[in-house]
């Protein structure tokens, strides 16, 4: 299966979760052997040579659990607030419906660590600064995002400033 | 590295997230590339042959994933409430620390399907006994589950009756 055919997997729901967004939904390409495989040897391939994957809750889960393993490296989970024992920083964020709060495990990271950061959709780009900012000040050596799917009309490639974007698919 | 090397990587965090319980913390093991790796193939091994997995969230995600992606096949996020778009199912249960509703995404499982759930640590069983439920009223062949944990005192493995149960390590 090409890429572009396991990406055409997505599909498109107007109006969730509120009325004139887009909602783009994984769950068919997660459920298809072969178009999630596809997906995540590609995004293997985009993230190239790093020692860890940091991963969004939680849909970002998914993908960089799978790429992790596709890579033999380890995988680490960016959560939201109150969900972990202990943290190695927080931060508040803007997102595309509201505010949140993302927070880094303890001994997550090591200083040096060469880490990317994985997550479905692009969409104004808040999550991933924010998880990239909590990568950096714990020491990471953040070296590119890989993403599914950029929604480019919201500009969250903006925020990234000189970080290497690795897109899938751009709508 | 062996499977019981790789469980070793797993903490022990006393009264988290109350006084009396204990935490136990995936986040080395999934952050050790070698210990990450052992435990998805030993839990891709213990699933055995079927269509389909069902993840539920969150750490289910990340392990549900990474076996989906090893053995070849998609896999199904069970989401907790509001997060999906269009459902074929949701169920109450509880929980170890109150209550909850999961919801299975329409279309995901498709009648007869061989599923199996994964998940990170076999509690009291209501999470899984929950998804099992969803999976089957939507038509799945629930085949078995498999869990990195099993917290023995709790019972969990009560609420599951004859459903084959794959436990990577029992505490």
């Amino acid at each position: 299966m090409k890429l572009d055919d396991a990406l055409d997997q997505i599909a498109e729901l107007p109006d969730f979760p509120e009325p004139g967004v887009v909602f783009r939904d994984l769950t068919p390409l997660f459920g298809h052997p072969k178009a999630f495989s596809v997906v995540i040897d590609a995004l293997a391939d985009a993230v190239g040579e790093v020692d860890q994957l940091a991963a969004v809750e939680a849909r970002g889960f998914v993908l960089a659990a799978a790429v992790a393993y596709a890579k033999g490296i380890g995988v680490t989970l960016v959560r939201k607030a109150g969900k972990l024992p202990s943290v190695a920083g927080r931060v508040d964020y803007q997102l595309e419906y509201g505010t949140a709060t993302l927070e880094l495990p303890a001994d997550a990271v090591r200083t040096g660590q060469r880490v990317a950061i994985v997550d479905d959709v692009l969409a104004t780009g808040g999550t991933v600064a924010a998880t990239r900012e909590l990568l950096t000040e714990a020491g990471a050596d953040v070296r590119s995002v890989a993403v599914v799917l950029e929604l480019a009309a919201l500009g969250g490639r903006d925020k990234l400033g000189d970080l290497p974007l690795h897109v899938l698919r751009t709508v």
